[in-house]
């Protein structure tokens, strides 16, 4: 069993003294680093830093670390944000009718392997609510039609506000999602089933059998208006061959699909992962 | 050592009865098949055989064998190639400034893991010339001019007729071949330095890294009229992160290009690909 | 929804005109081969194939292809199995208290992945019994003490008799089989978390953390008596770092388990796994 | 063209405030922190870092760096080494008759991608010489035989010094190096061709392809008295088949024995690599 942490993300423009900074700010309150990352981005101009420390023994209350940490980030010009390891996050996951990401992710968290919860699944058909259930998540069946997709969207906020929701796992949910939708909800992870920027947009597996690949993949991104160009969170590929048909690829897809996005979800939910711009820094 | 071995290499209209008409052909006149594959595209209603046995005992002599078969293939309305594993393929290899590739196919051809001969190696540039001379290679620099692009063609084209080349290996030779050259010249492998259909045209690493990708590839396929577009051959992967940049990309991307470079020409090499439409059936 | 097939597995001495004689009892029927492979293993002297065909217009009844092929094989002294693709193959899963490989398994069958039915799960503890449940196989808790082992086998050959068992994974089953057990039981996949032959026996992860490793393993293979030392139809690795304690290690090797589990099962319900001595020969 | 770096390896027993004590110590002398990593293993109470800074408008020249750390090294407990991202390290490559790796490494070194120079490379048999001699390489031919295998030692040892070698690559060189020469010589890598520990010993591709696995390894490791059981750096795997004989087994092995070799070297060179006990951590 692991001790609690913190964990800070800093982001602030490059200068030097910016990690002994950091490390001091910890060090002056008695905490034990387990972990500090950082990435300069030289043309960018820009300092992203991770640091993990122990909780026990630490100078400060929870509820006091941001608001000292606050008089540090004012005088770096910094954005942060602060994760406690035993916070439990809430992951609500949209889904359509394939039921293997959803799966995994609730056998992951039943694991132990995710430290989450999955108070919410939404589906826009009804087809994966006993899989849901399996798992004892609530289903609720939110249909998209053409020309009530703003009320769709509407009760999908509703539901991540009353669910107080901290992250979104698109998992194979083939629906687009609204520049208004994605402003107002927690941040959203979505897996495309192809290894962009190859194959943008729908029936990817069936234009990698077209285009004579030899290699397949998936791609975890966070969702963002421009459709499959988000930032990019984690990608994996499998070998395939002549004899691959389109369901083939499908199959095979499925299993870099589950890879690819349970990695990503386990990054994020560390706190591992900072975008800027449409990039990511992944401290792994 | 291998004994010797002959290859039949056939294309045609799918029906009942090939596989067992192929063997037969090699029982019939005493031949032990050491191995034989095949592959039918049933929406292209296409059969795709390579078939390989022992010369040793073998009925026919090797100049008789394609006449024999010719009766064989017009009854199966196939087309055909036949090749003999110890016939060695004379390479051809055009480069601009960037040596590892080069260098890794003179290396593979005097370790013996291609049964191949280099008698030619072209740079529109003559950086690479000690390069090939470590290797005894002889080469030519043959300069590209906006103006003169016909006449360089022409005296490329005239080399290769010269050496007799089996196959042309683009190993990073940042040029465009015409049509016209592409319909005179031997078959011809290009390495391209991305995982496509991403990332096609120049400058794929700066790109990968504009798009901040967490796996970068190499494809290895047959060079078309149409740039980028040509049937794939073999794709291969390596892991990046945010902390790679363009250079860093380039210098991992040097590792991957050659792996698939080198195994798209063995597999070449040993017949085991066919080209239909834009793809390839590779027989590993 | 593909045409259903029949597929020989043939072993014999080697020797001239086998693939012939395999076709050609195939084409003679008015067969169609969809896929067709061999292998000789010169050293050994013998020559193992595998080959498919549509029944749709095949000119023998099902019940009648063992019987007229019973007379080439003896021709050939072969020894052999017959397959049709729409044979429901009923699988036993034997666990402990992981559930991962379970789990998956039974997911995959649900997706149609493997053709097979679950009809059957041990556990020599009952703590899977709910995972089972949850997709309707039958679970049965038969536990192994020390004085009583050989009457949990008895138990454990009744339920794989009255079940009709045609092939038992065990699923992270920590519990030896006995080479009685073994022989009168149908094939069993087992695997084992570690990339043999390193780190056999127990507690492997822990061996691959003491020793250091960068990259762990799995291994499916065929249970033999000699504990880790039966013949491996598949391995899968995955990369660690030296943050990764034991439990990091355990957890990314859940995920390389499934994989070489799952594609272990499928190749050999598949019929492309051909065992000879302590190796195989797999078809894909 | 980067920027010169400093360097600094840590180790000492872990206490709280480690981090910031040596992010201080660059802040406090000016220097802009490039890349700061740590390790603590809990079991061990040990704390391994390395932190590199920019040199240009560092408070301390060169030389006195060091006399600097000294102290704070001596407040920590901790020893520690100082390296420059600019010093070109010296290595000696030890061959037999396989070219692969020696020739992988001096191709790098020509190309930049190792800040390093090979003024020397041992062979116990002449063969290598002229691929040396291609890069410029000076090569000595140290014959070992089995009753002067000391004197074989004293003049490597002496070759070593005379060259001022900082680093020894045994690239495929089959000879045990004593636990003498161990003691004396500098680091010395070596790259082993099976996936250790699975196949210690000689002959490893004849052992993987009698066990039959269905992959295959190469592990780069410091060299210690117990052959085969020193801290691995790297391991690199390619998947083979029941088509692959021994031959190809080596043959494919080429391409990985390179691959981590050259990585190995690569992490070792930028002081990305820090040993204790058996194991290493690679801050990469």
């Amino acid at each position: 069993m692991p001790q609690p942490t913190a964990t800070l993300l800093v982001t602030c423009p490059e200068r030097k003294g910016l990690v002994a900074r950091l490390a001091g700010f910890v060090a002056d309150n008695g905490g034990n680093i387990v972990q500090s990352d950082h990435h300069t981005d030289t043309e960018a101009g820009l300092f992203l830093s991770r640091i993990e420390w122990e909780l026990q023994g630490f100078g400060l209350q929870r509820h006091e670390i941001g608001k000292e940490f606050e008089r540090v980030a004012q005088e770096m010009g910094a954005s942060w944000r602060l994760r406690f390891s035993d916070d439990v996050q809430r992951i609500a996951v949209f889904v359509t009718r394939q039921d293997h990401c959803l799966l995994d992710i609730l056998w992951r968290v039943r694991a132990g392997e995710l430290n989450a919860t999955v108070p919410l699944v939404i589906g826009n058909h009804p087809d994966l609510a006993p899989v849901a259930e399996l798992f004892g998540a609530p289903f609720h069946h939110v249909p998209v039609r053409f020309n009530d997709r703003h009320d769709a969207e509407r009760r999908k906020l509703n539901l991540l506000k009353d669910n107080a929701i901290d992250l979104v796992i698109c998992a194979k949910y083939m629906q687009i999602l609204s520049t208004e939708f994605l402003a107002e909800a927690p941040p959203v992870i979505n897996i495309h089933h192809s290894f962009l920027p190859a194959f943008v947009g729908d029936r990817p597996y069936h234009k990698a059998h077209a285009r004579g690949v030899k290699l397949i993949g998936a791609t975890a991104h966070y969702a963002t208006p421009d459709l499959d160009e988000g930032p990019i969170i984690e990608q994996e590929v499998a070998r395939v061959s002549h004899r691959d048909n389109v369901s083939d690829l499908i199959r095979r897809g499925r299993d870099v699909e589950r890879l690819a996005l349970s990695r990503a979800v386990r990054l994020h939910i560390e706190g591992r992962v900072m975008v800027y711009g449409n990039r990511t820094v992944v401290f792994d």
